[in-house]
């Protein structure tokens, strides 16, 4: 509707409702003036039919929905089934062209103002959760993994001959994979036990470094030991704890290498954030890697690219070769608006509420049981409980445990005991999922995420509770037998994650 | 619905309308049974409403979506706007898990059989299309270029060492690109012209090899040349000609180097497939790239991997670190159940169809203004007309007919003039848009794309033949000036591709 | 979007690629102000996009939408649900108001735009259909026989005292409930054989009303008989013949009585409205009544009143007393954009197409079986074959023929045997399904209704020949038992219609 | 799914993953089992999924939904829009059939299992909202007061010669017109004042009565005074109060007449229910007719019927003739499904909170202007400020101030001066409007109604105190002029409910 169609429309319908109506329009038009103009997530959230017919504007805009167009290229955003037209409101030319999928694309007028919006949405998200020098942001529709590939990418271009990555240990595969399927060479840097955390110091990383032989640069002027990068991580299960970014940073400044930090789920919390954005001040950090969906409560699709400055990020979008679907940007955008500055403020407030309060809970299971929480304050998402008497007087297998967790519907729990040895891309690891060699006792870790509920926490503590009774009892009348036959130990923990 | 819950309905509703209904159920029941032990296109396509159904089944197999579910983890599929929830039909795991893009997912049943089912139905579509030997499929949510690159990488890993690729020159950016954004070199294999097409054959091949210096592989028993592959490519803008990938088969066969086709959306022609199918037999095949979006009307975002035998899909889907987005496989299943084999082959032939009467009614307009089609016979879906008297006697650019027509809702035409120089990812070509250094004319080039509609092709031509008419006219009366103001060349159109 | 966002979108996004989408918003809103101000179905038919775009805008007008609205009303379009929410765009006020289900409603501008608009595209669809002298048409959300009855109740208004209604016998129990829920006294117009037809002429019509006491009316200058109007058919299941209209429409004007056509299904074919038409101009035809779902393919739900003056209509409006679903005028007026003038007319062909093809099949499976089409030529929809010889010679009930066809999933086809006798709202017919009190043999009758496809002809045939097939074999073996016992005779045919 | 395809899928994807769907499907038959067998609302309401999932369940057991069918019927469930299609779930049938709104519908096992669940979810929660002894429940898709209009005309049926109605006058036109409309006659029974409230006692009634003739019913062994019934009302706008329907139900239980109530808006208020509850056991209620969007937050479009015996429920659905649109019975049983038992629980329990706090929070806007609170303690619903002082002090007409609420986004607020003289459906009113002949003063009335926020209530409040505010300046300036042209007074008040 327009001021023309409102006239219209007035010598249908009684002219002072079109009045009332067309003042609203205003509204809206102003709305979304004052996103287009502002760029800043709406002080409050939009509604369902907001968003929808905000959505419905944008995708008006892409060429393939115009009245009248018709095509003969070889890719003219025509689709088949309606269903999936409907899903996508129409949109159908994806993100980006050829040179850059962060350019604007000819034929999607919309698809390339959302996600030029959804940037700026993100950023100011970002800020919001205390990456308050963050300038940079750019959208991938991959996962966490693949981003960070994306980025040892860009830096082979900009570092040739460098092809060792110094990874800061964290037993998770997709981030030892993200290294190898950049075709580069991952040197584990070891962690250590501190109290019940599990940690990595600069010197740890130093003394990496000094292993590395000599390797001179291209124009012979520096020894870059054949470095690419640091890779560092800020979200992660307890007891690892996130690693010390600031001096990391600080190293990686002195040492001219690098760094990239895997803040996969980090965006939630505060001190992830904070943490970040002292390192950016005080050293190098060249980009931070996040996932949409660990943060933004969105289906699993894309990846947020975050820097203080943007040489780097820009040199990640263009690498990418092609366009790509837009779909899991539109979702971020979507959620963003409803979401609001206020509704995300709710959600960070909310999820530091449950937090205290879940550990508690548990802490009072543990009780029960002979076990206790461990102390894994740095780690703000995080916690986890010993399973040490359990496991031990009961021979139980703490793998079981977390199988008859995921049948009774609890899943995210991961049972670890730390003497596993496993090989990773072609790496040995000893106490493999515990983030270090020999942790001393087997443990169940948790998260409180994003979006976490009351409910959560209280069915996942009475179930837990079930399942130690459950456990004891067996132990106490039989050994250990029938029930881990219910389902198997089918759930592999430490791959559930990445 | 079940036996018992019918039962119980039919103590609420007349009981034999719920028999009908029940029977109704079972033969829906049978249908899937079919999909789920045939593993093939319906022999008829499937509705609306059953594609919904079958979605809503799906989804509920996600464990983000189980009554009573509830999740400690780091992500666990909450999804906070209920716009996009529905519009995932609340699938939210996305697809693949760490170690495996194409793995099952634990919390995810039903987008793992989703992702397993869509492999099959799409392995089915490449058969009726002509690759009937094509044994293994991959699909990756990533573009096609996104898809070329980390075959490479995969490459990579089977031949350390080797960073050269030979690359059958093709001007689309992102086919270069994807090169260079896995850290390759690309080494040109330059085309030349026979008749009115641009063709690559076997001696420019063999040519690019014995200009390479030797390099002997790990092991030193063998002179690779630092050659990681061969990428050729059988869809492409005419006057480009698809490569002779029979004999670039063998060939490679000959020198043991690995062979990539870029089929980007070639699926839709019979002869692109039965080439690529003779080239499987007759020589080495690798792997061979179409994108989702171009063959199968589905949004922008995704990549098919097809190859007769499983290996190198295998490596290159376990290659993605992290889960991706399952949306545009989503995209792709429900789109090949509606179409089902009838509506496949019908697509498929109705593209023929008006393929050849595109070609009459250009060549009519062409001939109203002395121009005249080019013998690009061997491209099956692309075709183009001279521009020749027109851009030299009215001394207008031909990038100015691209833009006019752009501007008239005309999309996909490029109109392009052999003389273009343009450096790009380093590597300086001449002609650049016409796959060869020195074409001899201006041309335009079309393609006939599948889902072309009658009305497409014949709104072309009227709106080709009122923008010649405008050039000829304007240059009539007074030179070259004013129309062309009226959009501006904004649309560089060999960018527009990829 | 409008201007001013559009040119806050140009600093976002590549300023030629807005313009392209400012240019092609600009065509959607002319197309808005045709329909506006042509008030017309446009020309060519709107797609899925554009008519969620549409009613994404109207939706917006309603107040309960309106950003900042708060309301302390007892009814304020608050949904509760987010999928119902979805599923009418919000809207939530319904249509009309206390006083007038056609008057504007206040705080539904959106909605009350959407019922004009429906108007007027269904008021020219009527036209196009050949009721060309078509001036006002009413829609109302409640079946065709409850708007029928609402015209008695307004007639009754205007004729106090009067309650007798002369009906031309028609035997579908809602042509007759809807004369009793008015609580009228039905006096039945008897029919009679014509050929194989069944049809009532106007000198029944007459004998009828002199049978009927004289009544003076409320002034005592003129002899009502008591009776409020005559209701006559034009759609109806062979072999009942439309009536003729024109002459009872003469003869309505002759003896001052009121008429109401009942024209359930009948907009499809010309001939009926051709018919009407003329009776609009010949005589006195004070509303014609027609179903929603049954002329323009959408879910059952409303009933469209149409004459060649306005106050009958207008009467019968102001009659329902609160406001309305407006959920099926939304259906009709989604339908309509969608279908244009050039759809509608196509389905009308279609729908003429298929009729003589579909009586010709199915002669030819009648006479396979020494069975015949019935002679029923002033019926251009529905026809019937004779089941003479099979009932007879194969000793089973034409029910169950109807019943082994549902079994098989073919719906609407009615198996009449012309002795039934039923008792129907307090009155005793004979030969109830049949129209009329002794029709010579059993049928089967048939419709050939817009929107029927090939396949629902050519399936159909073949059903009916293997059932025919069955019945006829089965007789020859053993007699009539088996077959019939796997569905019972549970659909009573006569009932399924209304 | 079934078992067997489960099993088919373990073929496919980890049998341990297909398990756990497995094991969450039956967790949801049994859901449905729970809703088939218990047919009350869920303890806990159903997420937006589990809704979708069954309505795609139901929807599948719509025969035009069936695999295979064929239709050559006149009304075969055709849709000719896609968005038209899914916004149904494809349900295309509506409910009932020719016999009766209520009858299961052959060709729709579906949605005659829909109606049949909604009616006792429905049930529950009146049940629920404190009208316990309730047994009967039948749902219309029509507007209350067409409802109300059934209901006389059933009872029309049941005492022939009976038209007289008599009225417990209510000032809300619809709530007249349904009588008229019925072509009966109202007699008001006229209200008076007790304190501020407006009443109706069974003195009135009695009065209302003795002044009409005698008359004898059919079998001459009584007189009916030709009354059909009487109309009393629960769910008003304040001033006036509740109908005392006990002593009104025993009225009628001694002079054998009808009693029908209007309970519109009052299932959300327990008081109403309870008096209703004590009404049917008490004495004599046939019928209660309530509103399904007021009471149960879904878009305009049914009423419910509800009795204590079913006699009379059943005689009014089964008037009704045709099939009738299924929408508004569909986004009911959705909503209740949404709900839960818990759910509306809450709505209940919060309304009552908010009923409290909105009346004290305007008592002090009312205050600060010299008014106050109308004291009509026995509506639980709706309540009033004066606006004595200032429609006096500032010559202001009230409705101008509900306009001025009006334009500032604030609806459902009615502005009433006690002196308009109306003449509505024949009937002259004195104080049309305030349900009574002089009331003493101007006044605002407002509701609290189910669904209502904390934020209706507050923004409701600032809004209403900044125009009290104007009103005041503007007097003291100027006299009164300028801000009352800005929107007009186009809401006349009275008529906006119904």
């Amino acid at each position: 509707m327009d001021e023309l169609n409102f006239d219209l429309a007035s010598k249908l319908v009684e002219p002072s409702y079109i009045h009332q109506a067309r003042d609203a329009h205003r509204t809206r038009l102003g709305r979304v003036r004052r996103l287009l103009s502002q760029r800043r997530l709406p002080e409050r959230g939009w509604d369902d039919a907001d968003v929808r017919w905000m959505m419905g504007q944008l995708a008006a805009m892409d060429s393939n929905q115009f009245p009248e167009q018709v095509g003969v290229g070889e890719r003219e955003g025509r689709v088949y089934s309606s269903v999936v037209r409907e899903r996508h409101w129409g949109m159908a030319h994806g993100m980006g062209r050829a040179g850059d999928v962060n350019a604007d694309q000819p034929k999607a007028a919309g698809a390339s103002l959302l996600v030029r919006l959804a940037q700026y949405l993100v950023r100011d998200a970002i800020r919001r959760s205390g990456f308050e020098s963050c300038r940079a942001v750019g959208l991938l529709p991959v996962a966490t993994g693949m981003a960070l590939t994306l980025c040892l990418l860009a830096l082979r271009r900009q570092r040739p001959g460098c092809r060792r990555v110094l990874w800061l240990r964290v037993d998770q595969k997709s981030c030892l994979k993200c290294v190898t399927a950049a075709d580069c060479e991952p040197v584990v840097v070891e962690s250590r036990l501190q109290g019940d955390q599990v940690v990595i110091d600069r010197e740890a990383l130093q003394r990496a470094w000094d292993a590395l032989p000599a390797v001179s640069d291209e124009n012979g002027t520096r020894d870059t030991r054949g470095v690419l990068c640091v890779i560092s991580t800020t979200s992660c299960f307890a007891p690892r704890a996130p690693d010390d970014v600031v001096r990391i940073a600080q190293w990686c400044r002195a040492h001219d290498v690098p760094h990239v930090i895997n803040n996969a789920y980090g965006l939630q919390a505060r001190r992830c954030c904070g943490r970040i954005c002292a390192a950016s001040r005080a050293g190098r950090v060249d980009v931070v890697v996040q996932s949409f969906d660990k943060n933004f409560m969105v289906p699993v699709g894309g990846a947020v690219l975050a820097a203080r400055h943007s040489d780097m990020v820009q040199r990640v979008l263009q690498l990418y070769p092609g366009r790509a679907s837009v779909a899991p940007v539109a979702d971020l955008f979507i959620t963003l608006l409803q979401m609001g500055a206020d509704g995300y403020a709710q959600l960070l407030r909310e999820r530091e509420h449950w937090n205290g309060h879940f550990r508690r809970q548990v802490a009072q299971v543990a009780q029960r049981y002979g076990e206790r929480l461990l102390h894994t304050d740095d780690n703000p998402i995080s916690f986890a409980m010993t399973l040490q008497h359990i496991t031990e007087s009961c021979a139980v297998e703490p793998a079981h445990i977390g199988s008859m967790l995921y049948a009774r519907r609890c899943s995210g729990s991961r049972a670890i005991l730390a003497t596993e040895r496993r090989c990773i891309e072609g790496i040995e690891f000893v106490g493999y999922g515990a983030h270090v060699a020999h942790y001393p006792c087997a443990y169940l870790s948790m998260a409180c995420a994003i979006g976490i509920t009351q409910r959560d926490v209280e069915v996942f503590c009475e179930r837990l509770d079930a399942v130690l009774r459950q456990v004891v009892a067996v132990q106490r009348v039989s050994g250990w037998n029938g029930p881990l036959n219910e389902t198997g130990d089918h759930v592999s923990d430490a791959d559930e994650h990445g």
